[in-house]
């Protein structure tokens, strides 16, 4: 049998698995599966060089399918590739089973999850600049539809590659001509794609999806350029089934169990042998990089000293960076804001100015952390709303990222509410298995930003523009779910519950009742998630009244979190429409000032 | 004095301004003014049609300033337009000035918020298309930044426009070559940009961003295309000032008032007359369009039949297009999911197919809605998190949005984590002035949308996936701010408060304890934000304990927005990760099903 007879036979093998895998799941794309059964064949089972024992480890080449809906032909492809069993195939979709609707990292050989669309490419355009840094002569492939090419995200990732030429990167676009709802943008107009790609410096190649010969000739010519490539694979939708080709209304629709019967029928006849020929099996020898991750700071702050705790969480990244050569820095073109331009300056091979791309950013920190590197990403607050939809899946993706939004807040002042971040709490609070953290002053935002670099997941921590004074002694201990009781006595009347510029207020306004002898306690509750419930249930019980105060809308913040607990918080928080001002009007006209905390408390008093 | 001359002479007063105000407010960004000032003064005093006394008229010609941090030069432009008093451009970024630090439509002749990068083109997009669509001959104009340009959002834009071919815009990028951090992406490669654009099917042209004449002819060829036009302008980054042209570290920093002095010098001797010439005034004669929203739906449905609230939107959808042909609905390509199709069956050349590309969409409606549109947009719950910076920035455009996302929380099933929506209500909750309903069921879920319809403001719509059974008779009414109390007695120990899919269940352990006589209050909360606070505060009083039950993260959602009212639920939620199933499992798994409820229940009585 020839090498294309091969291909041909293996492309009808994993058409049969997803169909029959989608059928019994009763759900699935089958057709979106089987318009690029020859690309994954040519790929898994003649391109790619990768040890299907190890292959978890980084010297491999990688696939990952930004198509994510096709997973069933993905699941195929590595069953055939003896990664996964085959009789696992069946359990697609079940409760039980890690081979989920789309992918997920629960497999063997999937590093992401997918199937929010327009993601894959950055993502890998991530690994790319990975292998290249760890000097890994290793390529990595993305297979996208062509619905997908609509995403802006898509041309941020080809943008940014483009630019940098990255040449180890090969994409693929399965132009299958129909999305969900109907034709795509530009059906089948291949030239269209081939255009606009190649004015941002990629190499591009339109072929026939279908035809193995050419598959296997382009995959060779992306190769020998030092531009990334792209491969405009035209292609038919259901392919391999007469009555599935080029139909309409198929979309995300499992076929019948008679409909099984007669495809099964057609592909059968097309298969001739499907033993696996690893041909192209290479031993891989660099395993995936495990970091134990025990980093410690040191801080040299004065008491009362007036810092941004931006600006501390910029020293406290140089400091990691010195001690940590595994890390990497991104940035969104905000460098002397977000203060990660002390890392840039002292690190520039290990930084990655991202430009004015957070979706981009986000996505390449995903596919840089899939090879073992630790990396930091940092925005405005408000910025990083621009990559929610990334940072969702990046949960799903189990991704390892130490995300920073600075400018929290209508504290920024001036430039009014388009660069204020005050949804950004509710929304990493709303990322399943994420860790908030909120520092206040500059030993505190050195001390979070540590905790962050030893943490393994989807860490969040919120800074500030203004400058604060320092209040911990640099001796002073903070942990993931712990708060600082800064204030208390045995008579206390209520809790203020604050974390960044207003625990400032907080503790002026404790100046100000002091002198009127009303004593109250205050909490720093620098861990938003997890709360220290157990301090927060304490205070509530002796205190009888919680106050929370945050420069946040009053949705998805610190006041819900504290109120979600049961412990009745009065929650002072943003709630009018935002707009330009001096900080501290802004505050006193949203209520989270030291005054507005003063008369709360004597409010409870009455 | 030649035309020329006097765009020149204009120019250096629009900098003059710019200078003198940001040095007044000791903030803002007048080197990124600076660079725009011969491409503004050419815009406002020559180029654009518009009549200053009535510019809220919908048939003038439009500007959007998308590279919102050089808002001073459009104050500036429009002081000197003699549509806002010269005066008021020294209270900029003052606490009670409408001149804020990004603009925000406070101002005449501003009609959208802008400062998070790349949204402006997308909205312009929408303005041309609302334009075309009600037959009125006048142009938008957008002006970018070179560094905004690697916004994804842009790309979108630009290819939605190019395929459309919307002739009636003319966007500018002023390339300055410098970014905040340091150079852009591309510098001054201006070809580059060319090329990239060219190849979406733009027109485009490059130009000398200084030379008033060579702008002035520029701008006369783009109108006579029928493509859309983009002009890439190159400029220098604070230009007409020596000692701040094409500085490095100069971005977003005021001038002291001793550089303020030097600079006035070198700007003042190149002004020879400021009188204002309105060679291209125009008379509007359109005003814009006030709706009266009173619309009425009528339902038909039987108590028990099983249909999802997504399909019973689409239904309402179309009930709507029927009466208010003013209504417009835009999808992402899954129409047939969320039922929008109905509408685009009907009502073609009213439904914008804007394919996978949702901040697009989100823009594109932000657009429309500026020239008096009803705009409806819709995709699956969990990919309106693309668009998040969209939605954050349409609240200070003050946007009149009707939002829905499809496809809630877990009872998806098997499709998985990555098309579950989870963070929704978060995301939508902390949007200031939002609107946030959930309907269970169709009936509901039709009153609703006829209740989103009549709102004017950001409203989101919460539907899901399964068929679930109608509870409501069609004559039952719904308010924003309502909630209904489904099952209750006096003796009730405890309350259930649930939406959507969870209500159903909450009704079923209705069921179950009833048989043993347990009585419990069941109500549906189907508007989230505002909550029902009054009912919900009864109920605590009355039952004492609140059981909040939803298909959604336990952060941000309804079981904190009912405990931010101090009425101390036990939140049931999804707090463990996602993952493919059958939908029973899945909520069962969550804790979030009916035996769920019935134990939290029984615990209480414990």
């Amino acid at each position: 049998m020839s090498a294309a007879e091969y291909l041909k036979a293996k492309a009808n093998v994993l058409r049969l698995y997803s169909i029959r895998s989608t059928t019994k799941a009763k759900s699935g794309h089958p057709t979106s599966c089987l318009s690029a059964a020859e690309i994954m064949s040519t790929l898994f089972f003649k391109e790619m060089n990768f040890d299907q024992e190890n292959l978890d480890y980084i010297d491999n080449d990688e696939f990952i399918l930004s198509k994510g809906h096709a997973a069933p032909i993905l699941y195929a492809a590595l069953a055939e590739a003896n990664v996964i069993p085959k009789e696992k195939l069946m359990t697609l979709r079940e409760f039980t089973s890690e081979l989920e609707g789309h992918p997920v990292p629960r497999v063997k050989g999937i590093r992401v999850g997918t199937g929010s669309l327009g993601q894959g490419l950055a993502i890998g355009v991530g690994v790319a600049y990975a292998k290249k840094l760890l000097g890994i002569n290793r390529r990595i492939y993305v297979l996208l539809g062509d619905g997908e090419m609509a995403e802006g995200s898509v041309w941020e990732a080809i943008n940014f590659a483009g630019r940098l030429g990255l040449s180890n990167i090969t994409a693929i676009t399965d132009v299958n001509r129909l999305g969900q709802s109907g034709p795509t943008m530009y059906g089948w107009d291949v030239e269209s794609y081939a255009r606009r790609i190649a004015s941002f410096d990629w190499n591009v190649y339109v072929c026939d999806g279908h035809d193995v010969d050419i598959l296997v000739k382009t995959f060779e010519k992306a190769k020998e350029s030092n531009k990334p490539s792209f491969i405009i694979a035209k292609t038919v939708k259901g392919k391999g089934v007469s009555f599935l080709e080029n139909a309409s209304d198929r979309h995300g629709k499992p076929l019948t169990k008679e409909e099984q019967d007669k495809a099964e029928k057609e592909i059968m006849s097309r298969i001739i042998n499907v033993d696996y020929i690893p041909s192209n099996f290479t031993e891989a020898t660099v395993p995936a990089r495990k970091t134990t991750r025990k980093f410690t700071i040191d801080t040299n702050y004065v008491l009362g000293e007036k810092i941004a705790t931006r600006a501390a969480y910029g020293k406290a990244l140089q400091k990691l960076g010195r001690i940590n050569t595994n890390m990497i820095v991104l940035d969104g073109d905000v460098q002397n804001s977000t203060y990660t331009s002390n890392f840039f300056e002292e690190f520039p091979e290990r930084s990655i100015q991202c430009y004015i791309a957070e979706q981009n950013m986000v996505s390449i920190a995903v596919g840089l952390q899939t090879q073992g590197f630790d990396v930091f990403l940092s925005s405005f607050a408000c910025f990083l709303s621009r990559a929610y939809d990334q940072f969702r899946m990046a949960s799903y993706s189990k991704a390892n990222l130490k995300v920073t939004g600075s400018h929290a807040g209508v504290s920024i002042g001036e430039d009014g509410p388009s660069q204020m971040g005050l949804e950004d709490l509710a929304m990493f609070r709303a990322i399943i298995n994420s860790v908030v953290l909120y520092p206040s002053d500059a030993v505190s935002s050195e001390k979070l930003t540590c905790l962050m670099a030893n943490y393994e997941g989807i860490c969040y921590l919120r800074t500030s523009r203004p400058a604060t004074p320092v209040i911990y002694d640099n001796s002073e201990d903070f942990h993931i779910g712990g708060s600082k009781v800064l204030r208390q006595s045995n008579n206390d009347i209520a809790t203020v519950v604050a974390a960044g510029v207003t625990l400032h207020e907080a503790l002026k306004a404790y100046e100000e009742l002091e002198k009127e002898n009303i004593p109250v306690r205050v909490i720093d509750c620098y861990s938003v998630k997890p709360l220290d419930t157990a301090t927060l249930i304490e205070a509530f019980k002796e205190t009888k009244h919680l106050i929370t105060v945050e420069d946040h809308y009053s949705e998805g913040g610190i006041g819900e979190a504290v109120a979600s607990l049961g412990l009745q918080p009065k929650i002072l928080a943003v709630r009018k429409m935002p707009h330009s001002g001096p900080p501290e009007m802004l505050l006193a006209e949203q209520g989270i000032d030291a005054d507005s905390i003063l008369k709360t408390v004597k409010n409870i008093m009455e």
